[in-house]
Parts: C-alpha cells; structure tokens; sequence
C-alpha cells in the first residue's frame, strides 16, 4: 500500500460533451483548471456522475490521460473502472493506471445478480486488487448498481493491502458507521454525496466524493472544513443548504440537472449521452431559481 | 394545539407477558417504574417495540392506563394507535387518549399498499388528526409497513394544527432533513432508532424514539445531552458504541433479543407473543457477552 | 381433514357498506342471493377483496353468519381470518367455525417482515390448523401481506391433514406449478386472479378464487369449465378478454372499481371504507365504457 | 419489415470458454452442430446465459460470425446487443448484422435506472431501431437488467416497422397477455423460460427462448409442438417435468448449473467467466442426479 489516506472532498466529475455528442476534451481540461482552484483532495473521472456506461474503452483512457495532465500536483486521481467482468475491470484499471490514475473506483459487476453471493464478490475483488498496480476503491451504489456490498465484505476486504476505502452512495448512515467499525484502521470511508456528508462522518466517514462539487466546489469543501474544525452549528446550517440543493440538482434531475446547472455558472455542461436526455426548459428555469436562491449565480 | 415541542429520548417500550403469554401489568408496571429515573423525556406505548399487532384492543387500553398510573409528571405518554383503517384508528386514538395519552403515534394503513396514494394518505391523517382529542405524530417505517410517507406529505400534514411531528424509522438521513427543511416550524422530527441519533440530529431531527432506551436509557439521554451541549467528540464515540449495541441487539434479533436483553439487565424482559419466536440459547449468549462487552452487565 | 377438494370458481365477496359506511347486511344477502344462481363452487368472506381490514371483529361474524344464512347448499363458504398474531387468527377463525364458515383462509403475519422466517411462519400455520375446527387455506399475496409463502413452506404445510390448498396471487405461475408439484396429492392450488386462471390451471391449480367472480361470475365459471372441457381455442379467447376486465377493473382501480363496476351491473357495490376513496367521475365513465365494451351492460 | 415472424424455440446459447477461460470457438462450433438436429427455430448467440457481459466487442463479433456460418439455413440467428448506451447498441447492431446476425435482441439499458423514463426508454429503442439494418426484440429480464418494459411502452414500440416481437423474462404471463393484447398484429411475444411455455403460450406467446433447450433441446420443441397440437393433457404432462429441470438447473444454479448440465449431457460446457464460479461438486452431483431422474442421461 502506498499510504494513501482518502480524506477531504473528491469531485466525480461530469464527462463533457460536444454538441454532437463527442467528447470535448479541451472543454473538460478547461472545467478542470478552474476545478483546480478548489481546495478538493481530487478527481474521480468515470464515476456514476461521469458517465461511465457511455464512454468506450478508448475515451476512458483519453479522459483520464486528460484530466491527469490538468489536474494539480497536490490533488489525487481516481478512475472508475468497475465493469461487469473480472477480466475487463482488471484489464480497465491497467489502462487507467498507464494513463495516469492514482487508484481505481470499481463497482460490483451487477448483470447477473441473484447470483453475486458473498463468495462471488469476495474473489472478484481480491482479484482485481491483486493484479491492479494501484490501489482499489470499493463503490458501493446499489440504486444504479442494484448489488449491495454489505458490512461484512466491506470488513473483510478492508484488510487487503491494495485496498484502500469504499465509496458509499447508499445513503445509509448506519451502514457507513458499522463500515467504519468493522474495517480495518488505515481503510477509509467515503460518503457518496454531500447531501448527507455531515452525518457521515459523524458517523466516521473521513470525507466523500459528492457530485455537488462540480457546481459548488468551494461549499462542499466548507463544509468539509467546518466539520473538521469542530463547528457544528455552522456546519449545521451549510449541511441544509446544501442538502437542499443536492436534492433539487442532482436527485431530482440526476446529471441533466447536474450539466445544465454547470453551464449556468459558467463551467462547460452540455448534455449527456443517450439514453439520457437534456433537460427541458422548465427543469432549466427550475435549476435557474434555485441557484439563484443559494446566490450561486 | 398544546405547545408541546417532542425533544429528547422517548423510550418505545416492550410489552411484558407472562410464561403463559397473558399480559403482565405489575412486571410492565415495575419496568416504567425503573425507567423514570432516567432523564428520558417520555415513553411509547404500543410502538412496533411494543407488539401492538399481538394486543387485542382491551389490552391496549389496559396497558395505556396502567403506564400512565405509573410514568412520572415530567415524562410525556405517547399511545401507538395505528391500524389499518382510518375508523378504527380513530376509535383506538380515542380510547388512548381517555386512557391516559397524551398524544398518539400513527403509522400508514398498510395493507392496500398500491392504493395508498398521496391523496388517501393525505385525508386518512387528516381525518384521524381531526377527530383526535390528543396530538398526533406521524410514523414512517416502511421495513415493517411498507408504505412509505414521503417529503410532501409529511410537509403538508406538518401545518395542521393538531400533528405534532414525525417519527422516521427509515433510517435515512438526507429524508430526515429535508422533512425538517420542508415542514412547519414547530414541526419535530425524531430519529427512530439510537444507532443514528447523532446523523439524525445534524440534520435537524430534535431527539429519538429510540428501542435501545428500553436497556440502555441512561446511554441514550448522555448521547442526546451530549449532542446538546455540543460535545461532538464525545458524542462521535458513544454513538459509535451505540451503534453497534443497536445492530446486534435489536436490529440482527429484532424483539426477541431486545427482550432476552432486558432479561439479562434486571429488567422483567421475558417473551415474544407468537409468531414472534424466543431466543435460543446461542443468542441469548450471545447477546450476554455482548452487554457483558459493552459494560452493562 | 373432511376430504372437501378446493375446485372450481370461488368469489371471493366485497362486503357492502351503506352511504353512511355502516355495515349494510341486508345489500350483501341480496348480492349472495344473486350470486348463488352462478355454477360458483363457493364464497370467500374477509379476503382482501372484501375488506377485512376495515372490519371490527364483531361485524367479520356477522357478515360471516349473514352469508351462510344465504349460500345456497351446494357452495362452500370460506372466510379470511388471517391477523397480524397467532392467537387472534385462532380466535377469529374459531368465531368464523361457529358462524357458519366452511374453511378458513389465512394469510400470513405481516408487519415484522424480517422476523418471519421459515420457523416463525411454519409454526404459526401449524398451530392455527391444530387449533381450528375448520380447514385452513394457506394465502399467498406479497403485493398486499408483504411476505412470501415459498414453495418448501408450502410443501411442508401441504401435509398437514387440517390445511386444505393455498390461494395465490402472487401472479408467478411457475411457483403456482411448483407447489403443485412438491405439495401433497390432496393439496389443492388455486389461481388469486381470473387474469391468470386458463395459465395457472395449465400448471397443475384446480381452480381460482377470483375478484371477477363478484361482477362476471357466468364469465369465470364458463372460463373453467372451458379448460376442465378440455376446449382450449375458446379459453384461451375467453381468457383474453377476461385478462383484459380484470386489468382494467380490479388491477388499475382496485376495490373502488370493483364496486362501481357492481353498481353499474345491477349488484350493490358502494364505498369502500377509508382510506379507500370512492372512484371519481372519469374513473366511473370508465369503467362503465369497458363493461359495456365487454359486452357485459 | 422482412417478414419474419418469431415463433418456435430458440436457444440463448451458453458460449465455450477453455480452461483458462479464453473463447473456445470449435467447442461452440461443435455444439451448434449438434443443436443443429433439433427442430430449434433459431438461436440467439450473447443472450443472458452467453454470458455478453464477460464478452469483449471483438469477442462478440466472432462468436457471432462463427454461429452463423454453422447454422443450418432453416434456422434464424438472434444477437443479443443491448449495452448501457444508445450508441454502442447500435454499433454492436450494426456489427452483429455485419458479422451474420438475422435480428438483434436488446435489453434496455438498465444503469440509470431512476433516470430511465417512458420517454427516455421510447426514444433509445426508436433510434436503436431506426439505425440497425436488421430487425430488433425487446428483451425484458428485469431479475438482471432492474428496469422494466412496461405494457404501454410495449405496445407502442410494437408498431415500429423494424421491431419484430419482445422476449419477456419477467415471468409475469398476465404481462405477457396484456403485450399479446396491445402490440400490433404482427408483433410476436416469446416467453423467456421452458419454466412457463405452456402458460405462457396460453395468453398468446408464440414459443419461447428458452436457457433449457442448450440441454434439453428436443424436450423444449416436443413441449412446443404439444401445445400447437392442441395436445394439452400432453403438454401440461411435460411442462410440469420441464419446470422442475428448469428450477433445478438454471434458476437454482445459474449460468454454472447450465454448464455442468451440458458437460453431464455430452456438450461442451466449461466454466462461466469470473465473476462467475463453476460449480462445486456437490452441486455437479445434484445435477447428476436430476438428470438421471429425468431420463437425460
């Protein structure tokens, strides 16, 4: 293991696309730079909010191979490699780590799902962190990915050397708590979102990768500081505020939400890739209000 | 409206039953007794803790009255009155309150599950908190009944001059908040179990109705003080201890195990009503050296 | 056992309420009147479809004594006792014995999901059939009870000499073909739907007890005995339009629907009892167009 | 549209993998040569149990290219190509029809699941359709792919020109007749498992693609050719076999159950890709066993 602590606030970045759809590298190198300025711990490209299940073998390793250009000496980078095969998601973590990632997000595979038993996902894992040259960062998502990693293979594979922490988007903080118990001391916990980032680490998540900090960068990483500095009260109020926003951008209108409120405060969003749509005009003005209300505009 | 605001620890508390399965008031009545001296700010009859589904309607108001003979002037006396239709949830509020309650928890009719839509749902709560002469508090449990009170709903009952609050057992956090955020203001939010206390009341919640308060009440008001007086580090321990108490005890045995618990504390615990089976005697040692552990033996 | 077969048609009845809500006993034996002079094989009181619970154990009797006064001799009358404890099913189905009920339907315990194992549930059942005079019909129906009678429960009751047959309507007709199966000679399966009576019978069911038989009783008996006959083409053209009744009547608008489809056919339908709503205009127009559509006005 | 209506048996085949899980074109080869002799309407080469998602794009191509040049010329050849996005499903369309594909069967794309609306659904299978030069089947298998294709939705891509007929795994044969009822005319509804043929057939199915007939191929086409026959006593006779072999060996034990059937049975079967486990021996021995029981062996 190198080390690594996961720790502060991660931003799992939108994937930009042109009009016609294809990548837009130097729009995404661009969000990139001005995402620098935040005081973020790093970058997963591919997550969920990156739309992995769009993008081919290739422009995941021209987005990582981009992004690891941009992003700043003292900012880490994560690539999600997760796919529905061993064999692919190791052969995609290899890629990643060629083109410049510092570790590796990997999902369950979750096609076949009545059959993922404990056995199954245990020596799945294993296996892509024993041939992956860096290390492995469990992903728990189960309302995208309908497999749950539960409490127990968390804790088990928290002990393997190359495996460092476990993102989770589930949502349930006791899950995250028992995690934290159960797994071993160096192994991190992650909350999956910023709308319930406070309670996380009550409950002993050391930071989260949270979609809001590609439009708010600055307040996830308030919030994070307030926490961390033992201002509760404070953090309180901002924890609300942004629960809010969470819920009206990202929940509600998942990543056209998420694009189309990038591109009101002047990052590059687009629209995402088929089969998901843009969002309409209502949803936009919606989005609009409600930055506007947050003084985000 | 009476102005009572819920905050604190509420304890949801067990139904105690002979050997032969009858109702044991003086054992329940010796149980509250003990429970006084804890700082908890009231009890829960007829919660799911409670059994209420094993309880003819006579026992129901047997037990009502004997725990208000016996719960001391400070502490509130909450009555589960829930059931599957709106009349004879009226009726059971009624004989509550007459009974000694002081407000009454409703859980969703649950049984017609597809047809309760946001309109039934809506006019069952209002109708029930019109007709009621004590405030009624909103419950969610979807585990156990498996209709789910969402956020506008729970916002729009929150204005209505005799609903009081909310006890949330879904145990997720992001919905907590944003019901704190949506509701009226003298609206009260409460956590559902003592193994999220802590992340329930970052996000607003003002207390729990928490199981664990039924072995443990005296561990339960010192985190809910804790949070209080803004002791988060000494919070962040105890809730972690909390936590993993409430998994093994209540949530991996459910009734059975909280009951053997209160065996093994001097409480008079004894068994479930059937279907609900006792614990064998694996899990009654296991649970043993789990308190013994925790330092409650 | 008595050597009484599950086969054939059973209604299982909607019980009527008059403007008021109150139990209208008087509309309901003029129903069963009517109902009698169809070739149905018997009566279902209490089932889901007669909202049992919205009913007070005293009006479950009468309505239980009002029918069997009424049923002519050749039908057999079961009434749904199933509660949420063992000791009130036994009770209830003791009562439901002495006011004239054939057999008693059950279905399982339902509000502590994750606590009815294989045990709790193979034990209740027992002790309800030890304990009852009549015959017990086991009831599957997880969209409402949200709990699953799998098929080695159901194989393991099958052979208990008081349990007569299970009544599913879960709609998965290879576990309806399964239980037939593994279940015991005697054992009868029964469709809980005409939607999926011609494809469950194909898997070994004797029969159905189906919401339909309330406003089309001719059109299920003549269904059957299409199938008993051996005359598939017609069944199965018989069957796509009864598939497409029930879609329409029972499915999309539930019991509401079910008793304005009654009204309009000349049975006396009513309100449902809250929280059920009435059926609005539109809804009522339409239905009235697809029974008249159906051939059936 | 070319014509071609769906009806009959086809077989998803199971694809060969040596022993150190590299594709194992000549095995396949060998196996299609013997399923040749079966009166098989067609099969379809990447279905579920062909493991697609444990197949690279290249991989996929040749699989398929070497399936059609050992079909026999009565036979038509199905390529499952469902991805998660809209692109890539067409251009693994388009190269399946390149490499010899008849019609492509695709799964909706099922990682967005929240996100994936009636519109959203609607406007990938049109555009899909509209760009792939051979006819498309909807695939509904919600157990794996956790979205599912509704009734309406159905019925309205049935009438696109270039969508042939829908594959329903869901298992829900009162869905299945509503789709038989709503689609177009010419749109051709196939059960997705031997485990409800008959069933399903009798609500207006046109055969089925069935995991069973990989081993049991003749049993599946006699079942089949009962059912047109008007042979039903037959029929339900074999369905019920049929459905105990179908339970035993792929639902209980999957994609490795399967193989160690065809093993058992003089196919070659091999192992399942990771995260797929082959079959402990144990299980080889219950299966074994089965077989013989059957009459297979």
């Amino acid at each position: 293991m190198n080390g690594y602590q996961l720790e502060g606030i991660y931003s799992p970045i939108a994937t930009a696309f042109d009009e016609n759809g294809a990548l837009a590298l130097d729009e995404l190198r661009w969000n990139v730079r001005r995402w620098n300025e935040a005081e973020l711990a790093g970058f997963v490209v591919m997550g969920s909010n990156g739309e992995f299940p769009h993008l081919t073998d290739e422009e995941q390793v021209m987005i990582t191979r981009a992004v690891a250009e941009e992003v700043s000496a003292d900012k880490y980078l994560v690539a999600g490699t997760g796919t529905l095969s061993t064999e692919s998601t190791v052969s995609r973590t290899q890629r990643a780590a060629e083109a410049g990632a510092d570790a590796a997000m990997v999902l369950p595979p979750y096609y076949y799902r009545p059959g993922m038993g404990a056995r199954e996902l245990e020596e799945h894992y294993v296996h892509v962190a024993e041939e992956s040259p860096i290390p492995i960062i469990l992903y728990n998502i189960p309302q995208f990915a309908a497999v749950e990693l539960d409490v127990s293979l968390v804790a088990k594979l928290s002990h393997h050397p190359n495996i460092l922490g476990l993102k989770d988007s589930g949502g349930n903080v006791m899950q995250m708590g028992r995690c934290v118990s159960d797994s071993a001391d160096e192994f991190s916990v992650m909350a999956g979102s910023a709308g319930y980032l406070l309670p996380a680490m009550t409950m002993g998540c050391s930071g989260g990768v949270v979609a809001l900090a590609n439009i708010a960068p600055g307040e996830c990483v308030r919030l994070y500081n307030l926490i961390r500095a033992g201002q509760w009260e404070e953090a309180m109020q901002l924890q609300e505020q942004v629960l809010l926003l969470v819920h009206a951008v990202t929940i509600r209108y998942g990543i056209s939400g998420l694009k189309a409120a990038m591109d009101l405060l002047g990052y590059y969003g687009g629209n995402p890739r088929p089969p998901l749509l843009p969002l309409g005009p209502e949803g936009r003005k919606e989005i609009e209000d409600l930055l506007d209300d947050f003084g985000l505009l």
